[in-house]
């Protein structure tokens, strides 16, 4: 990452170039942003300024004078100039609406209505339209008027009845290969994609991916058109989606902003009420484990394979987990599946357990006849840990695996299922397993 | 998910919907997807499988006669057509080949020789290219006839001089709104993002979210114009690269494949390597306790809080890991953050450790106080546990944030800092602290 330093260092010079800037951004802190931004050329900052999130714009523009603040919310489109608005503290809403053009406040006053994270709150109130019966060419004259006057993005030409119903869609591509004589009903496309405006963020993004378009009209129940969501949009919300899911995964709430931005607090309560809850599950270990006190007492020698034994269960848990959690954010896996995800993790559990039962077994045995370090039991010893061993990783292959589809069921995040909640419910029974198989098996020798 | 219960219900139905079977597909089993597409009118078969991956593109294709096989893959892109001879078993490339079109094959063979992961293996070979001293008009008509020739995507024009070498590009929509009698080099854009053949596709995907652009050309290093990628194609790379991270940082290998439709056998061995590593890591626990067995067997009560103590060492490991790892992908951290991240992580891990401290040693007080189960030091084993806490959860964010840092100052992947790797380590050095907090308190009393 020396690449990253370099351009860091280069960022905070004299008079830096905008690749550069670009580059070390999202490791720049907000002072060194602001400076860097000073620094451009004013062309280039606002070729910056339009690239970044709202977050970032907000904060960039709360530092400008009000003059270069009005001409630069001027930059955005609607689509983004609404999530300025949204992310501005309420009291100066008013002014940024103020600031800009009629047309765009208006847009901006209708997507204010909808949530960030559905189909209406990421489209574009601008479009291209065209008439069913135009020809080829007469179309093609009408998108470049409108092209000009309305800085619509024209990937694709929507087709609309009197009653702005939308009723087919034609690309520029099929403009351009159609025959010239030829009209937009005869080339258009009736069956479409299309969005409603409630539609939530994720699904949108998976019909991009799905079906490999630019765009995708947002229609509201009537089939009337309001809208266009475009790829460019979308790509963001795929990297906001994958961080999310990574960041419960890993046991913390979302961070909704930079690691290196987010200020300590929130992080702290982020990662600290999960961290609580996980340490008051794991406060049953010590209750467990106070069942057993007179196992440990009469047999040390068990205490020493509790780390490896529930380790093991976390780490198959972890694993199950990730997969599963994974598989249902692609829509490879979903409630209907849970009998195939099942059969798949008792074969996993049975097959991984029995690889670490055996190495396991074998580290004992060896181990415990070298070194005496176990005592006159060990090949007992290591029945029990091998066993426990089979056991807990079963136990985890399918508790990682069932507990985020369970979630799922009663209508919660699946991704709460996060590798440390489930090693912290394998461990509990882990202790458990491996106690009750040491006072199976070793009752009248070591117990 | 009960829709995708109907819907994979629905995709096995006499006369299916397209729309119902693309929802379902992810979930379907390979038996389900064949009878699938059989079922589907022929025009919408098409339709799904050019949107489907090069893997189950293939998996398809090898169950057609050869006729249908020979049309279907006449459907394809040539970066897409790449992808599946790619994917075919060697004998099988050079039949593939023979049944594209004479212009396709061209293509497709200098594009075999990219890696799929580099720009060169994502770029098109179809693109659009105007001469600079065209007008406006004559550009837009010359587009018309280079798309019909030519199945190019237009999105861009590329301008190109005698050599073919890039010296800029103009998007449709400039060429739309500018003035008729124009020319190309006038509204024509010189500062260019462009990519080197082999630049990786995670290099390549950040460009795209940085720029906000549906298409990056592809340069030799003489700046001539090898193809383009289009942002569709960048879509499925974002999902694939945080996939490989997800499933990495869960402790398994990426398995490259859906988790339902990969084979058994390969499922268990990207996890059980990785599982069988982290055994061998964490047997160090039962060597540590060895050393530790003689105040285990005086103080029993001690062993009761192993587990609580070594597993909020590895969630804070867990958590910090995550974050950092995410934060790295995503450009936000390098190298040259190292300190900026230790310093949150020292503070994170003093508060969070300091807070599961004060609850540890509440639980042990209380609990010790009314039921007696701790025996008369308990406040002294209260003691040991918090502190340890405190060091342990340091240590914990220490390791979890550092580690994938040092792994790519190594040149190795930081994700393979994965949680469980992360609560491996703080496994064994947790014991170790809380042994050694425990000698020096309880020396005296319970030791």
């Amino acid at each position: 990452m020396s690449d990253v330093q370099e351009s860091a260092d280069a960022a905070i010079e004299e008079t830096p170039d905008l690749e550069e800037v670009r580059d070390a951004w999202p490791a720049l802190s907000l002072d060194e942003r602001i400076e860097a931004l000073s620094l451009l050329p004013p062309d280039d900052a606002e070729d910056l300024f339009v690239t970044l999130t709202a977050h970032e714009q907000v904060q960039m523009l709360q530092t400008l004078q009000p003059a270069r603040r009005r001409a630069w919310l001027r930059l955005l489109d609607p689509e983004d100039a609404v999530d300025v608005v949204q992310e501005l503290p309420p009291e100066e809403r008013e002014a940024a609406l103020a600031a800009l053009d009629v047309r765009t406040r208006r847009e901006v006053g209708v997507l204010l209505a909808y949530a960030e994270d559905e189909a209406g709150g990421l489209m574009s109130p601008r479009y291209a339209t065209v008439r069913g019966d135009l020809t080829i060419d007469e179309a093609i004259s009408y998108l470049r008027r409108q092209a000009r006057d309305n800085l619509a993005t024209v990937y694709y030409a929507y087709v609309l009845d009197d009653g702005q119903h939308l009723i087919g869609v034609v690309s520029l591509g099929d403009l351009f290969t159609a025959q010239q004589a030829a009209r937009v009903r005869d080339v258009m496309q009736t069956e479409m994609v299309t969005v409603a405006e409630d539609m939530d963020q994720e699904q949108v993004s998976r019909l991009f991916s799905q079906h490999q378009l630019l765009a995708i009209p947002v229609v509201d129940k009537d089939n009337r058109l309001k809208g266009i969501v475009t790829v460019d949009d979308i790509v963001d919300v795929f990297q906001e989606e994958a961080t999310e899911d990574i960041q419960k995964l890993g046991g913390t709430e979302a961070l909704d902003e930079p690691y290196l931005t987010i200020r300590l607090w929130p992080l702290l309560r982020k990662r600290g009420v999960w961290l609580a809850v996980l340490f008051l599950g794991e406060m049953l270990t010590a209750t467990t484990l106070g069942y057993f006190e007179h196992e440990i007492a009469k047999a040390v020698v068990l205490s020493m394979f509790m780390p490896l034994i529930i380790s093991s269960g976390g780490n198959s848990g972890s694993q199950a987990t990730t997969l599963v959690i994974r598989a249902m954010a692609l829509g490879e896996v979903g409630m209907a599946q849970w009998w195939r995800v099942m059969r798949r993790e008792i074969a996993a559990g049975l097959v991984l357990g029995g690889m670490l039962g055996a190495i396991g077994f074998a580290r004992i045995v060896i181990w415990g006849t070298v070194t005496n370090a176990y005592g006159p039991h060990h090949v007992l010893i290591a029945c029990v840990v091998a066993i426990s061993l089979v056991a807990v990783v079963l136990f985890g292959t399918l508790a990682g695996s069932m507990l985020p589809l369970l979630l799922k069921r009663a209508g919660l995040d699946p991704a709460s299922a996060s590798a440390p909640a489930v090693a912290t419910l394998v461990d509990v029974s882990g202790l458990a397993i491996y106690f009750s198989a040491a006072a199976l098996i070793l009752r009248g020798t070591l117990l």
